[in-house]
Formats: structure tokens, C-alpha cells, sequence
């Protein structure tokens, strides 16, 4: 281990900030930090929205289902997927675009991944705390009108970057082998591995809470694709341009 | 800047490797880095296959438009969207696994990404080069049949990992400006700093080329954009189980 992946291997979410703005000199780092990130073809699929306005937040942390901290961290984020920049670029050379692509779809969405997650270590280094806010996608078409996004660009999540108010402990993952796999899938149905987390988990909920969380990764797994999971991304989508062949 | 910002700005792919295998201690050990990284509702989507069998190399190779160091590098891992791991967690519950939500398959492919980006922080902090290899996609059935990838499994893309033979320069990337908005998206038709980008990086390919290569941001654009890209891609997916509604 060196200090990198020390720093990678103790991530947590923090969902408590001091009151305490993060400087545009931090932010700049951060996003020079997610551009460098690999991107496919060069494509560079990721736009960044810092919202400073606080009722615009107010309004995003509903939009997430009340999520109080998007509201109070020290800057938030909304990394979108942008295939209207490329399609601009590409008009600009008497091309076609090439609308509502699968591929391109996929290639955006992995893009703005790699680069929030470069934003994410670098802002972890500087010493801030981070949390991602998938919540977005409750409410993608209110986003979209808040953040004047136009077609071919969908918020894909937010970013709370601040300095932590609270020191929560790592979340265990599942087993090693269960996730590194060798030349081939194997055994597809074998749910030894998840049978040793469900055990890791519970007892890490349990110890954390003082017994209060009972549950563990398959019940948690049961109700989130054990139902229909925010139905209407389809359709927001390919009013976007998104996804449609 | 601080070390890690620095290593994260410095990245840039590598194509040559020593034929030097990677260490299975340091492969462990950029797992459980891919694994810290942030989940969404700790779905834990990602696969990781590690591709050791030289021939199977030699045909994901052949299957990403022949892109020789799949066979070179240290090591070759594929990174897979997993939805079949929660699936049989959900059914441990009694549960009834939502097949094919458009939601489901976002945040799968968004967990790959940010595993992915968090094993390349690590690789290239333990003084490794890493290459992604989005061309698997090219024949993703293929692929998944070589691996035997279950239904509701997919390969999101490849990723070489090994000893730098080569230095290449850090591509420049566009104005800092043109990705970071503030509070809306704002001028979605404003293509100025795609003019400047062009202009960066031609001058980058003309001195790097010595003159040979000349092209710019928006004809690479026009290249991506302005045709049907990878239009195998929904059957494909909608045939393990992605992407139905």
C-alpha cells in the first residue's frame, strides 16, 4: 500500500458539513482533476454545473428526496452527460449527428463516471469529503429544466464536496473472490459469497447502530431491483435524445 | 497541487508494455481500490475478470479491432456490469428481480466506471501504465461468450494494466471553462471554446507527429458522432437483459 491507495481504500460518504464554502481555487483543481480522467475517442462527454444559487439547492436536494446535505456542503456539483457538445463540433464540420445512439448513450454515461471519480480522489486528497447524490434521477426532468440543460445532455448524478463534519467508518464490500474472477464467469448461480457478506454486513450495521439495523446486502439488493427502480428514465431519456436505437 | 492531484493530472494512455507480468499481490491489490470506490445503494455492480489465457487474450484482442497490447500487457482485466450477482440476492429474499430497467442499467454502468477509475489511480500510483479498451464493445457477444458472462452481465470495457514502455505526452484537453458551468447550462449553440480546443490540439498533433497528423477536436467529432456507432449495441443488450424498459 502507498499513500494513494491508502487514500482510495478508506473512502466513505459524508453527509455532514461544517459550514464552511469550498474556494474556487480548490473547485478548479478538482475539475482539472476530472478532465484528465481517460474519456472514450476523446469525447470528453462530461459537463460540470457548480450551483452556488441556494435556492436552486433547496430545490435539488428535493428533487433528491430531501436530502438535506445538498444543500449544505461547501460546493455541489451536477456532473452531465453532454453529447451536445460533440454533436455542436460535429455540425461545425458539415456532419450529421448521428441522434439517440445506444453506444453513445453507454460512452457518455462511463465518460462522466470516470471523470467524477477523478474529481472525487483529487477533492479526498485536498482533505474534503465527498457524497454522490444518484437521488438526481428522481426528478431528472426538473433538474434539466432548473439547470437550462438542453437536449443531448442528462444530469447523471450530483456531487456534495465539503469538509466533513463527521468521521463515519468504511463499509465493508463483498468478498475479493467473489468480485475477481479468472479467464471465465463460472458458477453463476453460486451465492457462497454473497452468503459470507450478508454476515460482514449485518454485524458491521449492527455494531455501528448499536444493534438498531438489522439487515444485510441481499435484503438491501431484494428492495432495490426487487421492484421497478425510477420508471420514468426511459422515456426522460429519449426525450433527451437519449437511447432511442 | 498535491501528489495525488498531480498523478491524476499527469495520466495518459499507454500502448506499450515490458513483457513484464503484473504481480498478483498488486492486481489484489487494485481490486480492493476498485471496490472502495463509492456505489450506488452498495449494489456493488462490478465484475472484474482477470484474463490470463493467452489465446482468450488473443481473440478479446482480435474482437477490439486488433488492438495488439491486450496481448502485451502485464495483465488484462474485463470489467463487467453485474446485475446477475443482486438478482440472486434479491431471489435469496424471496424477492422478484426487476428485469431490464433502463435505471438499473445506469447505475450498473456508472459503478463499473467509478471501480475502474479507482483501479487506474492505483495501477498508475504503483508505477503501472493502463490502457481502457472500449473496442470489446465492437463484438460484445463474442466477449461475453470467451468469459461466459451470464444473462444481466455485460462488458462494459477492457483494461490493460502493466510496465510503460513507451512516455507519451499528456493530451491537452478542452478550456476548463467550456465544462464547468455555473448555476445553468447556458449558450448550448456558444462554440467557442470547441474553436479554441481545435486549435490546441492540432497544434499538439502536428508538433507530436512532426507534422504528419492533422486533425482536430471536431473532425474527431464528426468521426464519432456523425455515424451510427457500435448499432448493435440495444439487441445486444436487450438480449441479456438490459435496457428493456
Amino acid at each position: 500500500m502507498n499513500k494513494t491507495t491508502q487514500l482510495l481504500r478508506s473512502h466513505r460518504s459524508i453527509r455532514k458539513f461544517k459550514d464552511k464554502p469550498v474556494s474556487d481555487e480548490l473547485i478548479n483543481e478538482i475539475v482539472l482533476c476530472a478532465q484528465a480522467a481517460a474519456t472514450s475517442s476523446n469525447i470528453q462527454a462530461t459537463t460540470i454545473i457548480r450551483v452556488r444559487d441556494q435556492e436552486k439547492r433547496e430545490r435539488l436536494a428535493e428533487a433528491a428526496g430531501g436530502q438535506t446535505y445538498v444543500t449544505t456542503a461547501g460546493a455541489f456539483l451536477v456532473f452531465c452527460a453532454d453529447l451536445n457538445r460533440s454533436k455542436l463540433a460535429c455540425q461545425m464540420q458539415d456532419g450529421e449527428f448521428s441522434e439517440g445512439m445506444t453506444e453513445h448513450f453507454i460512452i457518455a454515461t462511463a465518460d462522466v463516471a470516470l471523470a467524477a471519480q477523478n474529481a472525487v480522489i483529487a477533492a479526498e486528497s485536498l482533505g474534503l469529503g465527498i457524497c454522490y447524490i444518484g437521488g438526481l434521477r428522481n426528478k431528472p426532468q426538473e433538474v434539466a429544466d432548473l439547470l437550462a440543460l438542453p437536449d443531448q445532455v442528462y444530469p447523471v448524478f450530483g456531487l456534495c464536496i465539503g469538509y466533513a463534519d463527521q468521521d463515519p467508518e468504511v463499509k465493508p464490500r463483498l468478498p475479493l473472490a467473489t468480485v475477481l474472477k479468472e479467464d471465465s464467469y463460472l458458477n453463476p448461480e453460486d451465492i457462497s459469497g454473497i452468503e459470507t457478506y450478508d454476515e460482514t454486513l449485518r454485524e458491521y450495521y449492527q455494531l455501528r447502530t448499536g444493534g438498531k439495523k438489522d439487515s444485510c446486502w441481499s435484503e438491501e439488493m431484494k428492495a432495490l431491483v426487487g421492484k421497478e427502480s425510477r420508471p420514468h428514465m426511459r422515456e426522460f431519456l429519449a426525450k433527451r435524445g437519449f437511447l432511442m436505437k
